[in-house]
């Protein structure tokens, strides 16, 4: 039984209890949601993550990171990645590896990953020769029972881009720039055939309701450059991914949708209520969205700008974007700067929404400022170690050697600090 | 004659000229609006910068970074820090230097800097001496004229931070966080005495006339954690800025307000509404705000986020946060990842508000992303030293040293990248 099929039950799992306990949220608010398909719960029994994740309207915003390798991967450098994630606060991770080391990549990850871990099966699924493309729904299905029976999560399949979009894609500025949604329009193109996922899409909902597997419905036609976005294109294949969404939640399976990509930053609240419109208040799992083409090498903060606006207006799982975007893979240090910058939006955006209790971490935070207990406010950080790292480095340049004992920092000085004057007109004002 | 003054003639003056060239902005409109008051053009004759900027709604979201130094000023480093500010882009700069080094670091970056540059006059009119304050109304006034006589083009100045507000500021989390609205405020308690800024506005007009030195009215009451944003004494003040505001302009003399500071994401708006509403559409010049307490070591992110937002509604300088915001001063790295954090909010926001021909330099990025032209792509990113460095280190890892004539990245590789593909549909469709 899927997490969907139980809520309707109105049964409690153990990883509802889990999550609830987690996140201290109310049982029937949680139960409510997923019965709704307002929310989902990605929790694959063969993986059964200790960090389980809820993802809807009603609940934190969740953070995901992108790992994975092309080529030959190092598998030590990934794992490092994993946990270079997950120290930073990472919800769930995807591996995106492509390539024959892929599967190893996948089941070493799925082994130590506490957290709920995704992948794009199109990538193992697809034969690539020069340039022709082999896919066949045989090796599609297959693959994707192999990874669900591995213990995969959720799973992002590009069902919704069909062979009438192609037409429109092709007058794009940047056509199509996701890598799944590229492989499966090339195959249609060179085969003059439907996208096999959509044609056996029935297939597909059995065995992610076999394996309790989250269906992430991939956005082969999210704009790639600002020009793009919001196009008839996209608005095609966000429709037909809405049908997708309203069959698989009749199927018992669990289902989220995957949202741009590249927004400007007035057009991304739109977006969010069509999609909301659409696809009957599903998730909403969106792709940074970045708010300019021209940050490369710092496409993190273009990025953690949009999603802060996407998850004020109702996307529920962002995907991180790295420093590295556009340009490369990312870095160890890439994807801490990456997870960092999403929970800042998620957390930002939590607070917008006036999410209960969500406030109340950067009330403790003003609470230790005013107290200058730096130990509390390292602890209250998003990301302490970076913070403690700095004020040690600045402090002792102004040769202050114990500086959690300062009752300022080198911002001002000691004669010019606003909270030390502050504190003396407090007194004066209490006394 | 101030720029104000001449606008209100329908003179044009060089200064003008420069900047309506520079920008692509037409004569009229910028003299509509400077007549107005709903921009300005900060340039003191005394400096003359070369490099002149105008601030308003109607004009491109402009960047100012903030430098200096507290207690013994490395003079040498300022000097390298204007120098990354300026490369990365800012439009104008703040030495906020304190203590007795503070008037030669002055000096020394007027002498050096092609665009306006701005200060804080009280930071060198008060004497401190243990816990007590002195500031004297001729002090005060010979140091705004010193100051106005080098060359300063605008200036902070915390004048409407009355008596009346310290009630309501003590009733705040973190009360008053302005170094200068501090000063004020512990002067006015310890002295029982109206803000002498306030109390002598009117020679301070006369001043800033004569130099055509542009008023900041400073905002002491920045709220300095989420808890206190939009409270009482800080809508108190800003009622006082718009009196200035009518006051400055009816005295010919430019003006622009500043602005928080902490806010919620979802408050930004209508705090740009407000300031809009009481201030007669005065520019206005925000720091960040930042939208979460908690992002210490980021805060350069969070800022940036929440500076997208109030330029998208309306704030028309955006004053940059660095990394090192409350942990101590920026390093030179620090500099340039503030400024360029801003750059691409200020950029994203002049996209949003559909400022004529912002989008230009995204479109042109599409394309040359499309024509894998990396060297293209680097003279268009927002810093394309730093994107060719990341590129070529992710793609030299992989062994292609002449990275440049790749038609992939190390994200996807070869085999994967969907621009290659997509090419290759492309190609196909129009045969």
């Amino acid at each position: 039984m899927t997490q969907l099929e139980a809520a309707k039950q109105g049964m409690v799992t153990p990883a509802m209890e889990q999550v609830a306990a987690a996140e201290n949220v109310p049982i029937e608010l949680m139960i409510r949601e997923l019965a709704a398909g307002r929310a989902v719960l990605p929790w694959n029994p063969k993986h059964a993550p200790s960090r389980a994740m809820l993802v809807g309207r009603s609940f934190r915003t969740g953070v995901n990171a992108n790992l994975g390798g092309s080529g030959a991967i190092d598998h030590a450098a990934e794992a490092s990645k994993l946990n270079v994630a997950l120290d930073a606060g990472a919800d769930c991770v995807m591996d995106l590896s492509v390539g024959p080391d892929a599967a190893v990549s996948r089941v070493a990850l799925l082994a130590r990953c506490p957290v709920p871990l995704g992948t794009v099966p199109i990538y193992e699924a697809v034969e690539a020769d020069g340039d022709s493309v082999t896919i066949t729904p045989e090796k599609l299905l297959a693959t994707i029972e192999t990874q669900a029976r591995e213990g995969v999560d959720f799973m992002t399949l590009h069902a919704g881009l069909l062979r009438d979009h192609l037409p429109l894609a092709c007058r794009r500025k940047m056509g199509i720039v996701s890598r799944g949604g590229a492989i499966m329009a090339e195959w249609m193109q060179q085969h003059e055939a439907e996208n096999p996922l959509y044609t056996h899409w029935e297939s597909v909902l059995e065995m992610c309701r076999e394996y309790d597997v989250t269906l992430s419905l991939g956005d082969g036609l999210r704009p790639g450059c600002l020009a793009d976005a919001g196009d008839d294109s996209q608005i095609a294949e966000l429709r037909v991914l809405g049908d997708l969404v309203r069959r698989s939640r009749a199927a018992g399976v669990q289902v989220m949708v995957e949202g741009p990509g590249h927004v400007p930053f007035d057009q991304i609240a739109e977006q969010m209520r069509m999609e909301a419109e659409l696809c009957d208040d599903a998730p909403f799992y969106v792709l940074g969205p970045v708010i300019t083409d021209i940050a490369a090498g710092y496409d993190h903060i273009a990025a953690a700008i949009g999603a802060t606006e996407a998850a004020a207006n109702g996307a529920s799982l962002l995907c991180y974007v790295t420093p590295a975007e556009h340009l490369g893979l990312p870095s160890e240090d890439d994807v801490r700067q990456g997870v960092v910058a999403f929970r800042i939006a998620a957390h930002a955006a939590d607070v917008a929404r006036k999410l209960p209790g969500a406030r109340a971490v950067d009330d403790a935070m003003a609470d230790a400022r005013m107290a200058f207990d730096w130990d509390r406010q390292f602890e209250l950080a998003l990301d302490g170690k970076e913070a403690r790292r700095r004020f040690k480095m600045s402090s002792q340049k102004n040769g202050n050697l114990d500086c959690n004992e300062n009752e300022y920092c080198s911002m001002c000085g000691e004669a010019y600090c606003a909270v030390r004057r502050m504190k003396r007109i407090n007194e004066k004002t209490t006394a």
